[in-house]
């Protein structure tokens, strides 16, 4: 009998962080693992690669007698906020994007030398669709200049999927596949950098697959208690021994 | 600075299994209690309050150094099954019923001295929606007599209301609560037994009350780590510091 299932941990920015929304890709990923995985959170808006680094020991403690069975990493969105603009003090440069990545990667192996770590590129950008929020929120006083653009964010993009090949970790170039779908901007995005729900869709998908493909196919982990149906009802006690 | 978050385990049968569905309860309080606490699901589709005894001590160790802020106990949609009827091995008499869910609280607090226990009643029985459903499924074959019927499942929706007074923690009486709407049949049941969209919504708001009045307010809990806007980026090591 199994009496700890695995957990997975979502670990990034605004995109993890809002993942259990409405139609959200956490969420659906707790249902798709039902009885099987957890799914914990650990999503920190507004967070850049540098900031996360500070929440490693915490988060993901090397002397952790469970570590997670696999973990997502989301970050860059932030990191790739333009010098110059509101969202300056978010900006990382693209090379320290990447050599975050990298340690924060060598601290999850370190933890455990099983688990399963997937980096997911920051989606695509909508500059008009983070125009039309800007003025929502800020009328008139709205920036001129976008604080991101989909240029720039494509080449955080390409550094992201570029280490996990140096790796030979399990990438999702969430940048590029978003972009394959005609009207991406509107279809996928809710404000030009937040996902709607189709696009909380296609990172649920993504990451399925990937997860599937990592050897963590949910319809072959084990259920962590018998399904009720193996449960004799005049001897209940006998689905609940240990196995020997 | 806050390192760990508290976490809630929602303990029950299918109606807790499948709350993080789209529009699930659970999952919209993983969403009410972002950054704040995790939730933890722990349904055991077709269990009753008898097999739900032996998870225990799997579920919710004693010397748990970590134990849950709060557990929500959702049990009773099996146990009031009707004898003779096909769900009769799920049957478990009404007083067994409540000693079973006594003995599930006796566990919980004796795992914490501060832990919020939280018992929730079945919710109501739409007999001709069971009837609709046996008829979906089963055809031809499909009982003649309900394996459920609402007064009966009303009868252990008391004890269970009952058992809290008598323990002095907070319920909430699902099923006396969901008949006060008219047309509850299929506005908060999609089976006859289990919840649509907006009987998930009734639970969420039940089970958000509930931890508010015990001293679980999201809005008053801390954030587990600072608050981006709270980072200097010259100097963002110092958010991170612990506090003395």
């Amino acid at each position: 009998m199994e009496t700890v299932r695995p957990h997975f941990v979502l670990f990034g920015d605004s995109i993890t962080e809002q993942s259990f929304r409405p139609g959200g890709w956490g969420a659906a990923l707790a249902n798709t693992y039902s009885r099987k995985a957890d799914v914990i959170v650990r999503g920190y808006g507004g967070y850049n690669t540098r900031w996360a680094l500070f929440l490693l020991d915490h988060l993901f403690s090397l002397s952790c007698t469970a570590p997670p069975a696999a973990v997502t990493i989301f970050f860059g969105a932030n990191d790739a906020a333009l010098l110059g603009q509101t969202s300056e003090r978010q900006y990382v440069p693209l090379e320290e994007y990447k050599e975050n990545l990298r340690k924060i990667v060598k601290h999850l192996k370190e933890s455990s030398a099983t688990i399963l770590v997937v980096l997911i590129t920051p989606p695509p950008v909508d500059e008009e669709g983070r125009k039309e929020y800007a003025r929502s929120v800020y009328g008139e006083k709205a920036m001129e200049h976008p604080e991101r653009t989909n240029d720039n964010t494509g080449a955080y993009a390409r550094q992201c999927v570029e280490l996990a090949k140096e790796l030979h970790i399990p990438s999702i170039d969430l940048w590029s596949k978003m972009q394959e779908t005609t009207q991406w901007q509107k279809k996928f995005l809710s404000d030009g950098l937040h996902l709607t729900e189709e696009g909380n869709a296609v990172v649920h998908e993504e990451v399925v697959r990937v997860l599937r493909d990592g050897h963590l196919r949910a319809e072959a982990m084990p259920y962590d208690f018998p399904h009720h149906s193996k449960i004799n009802s005049d001897h209940p006690e006998k689905a609940f021994e240990p196995k020997r």
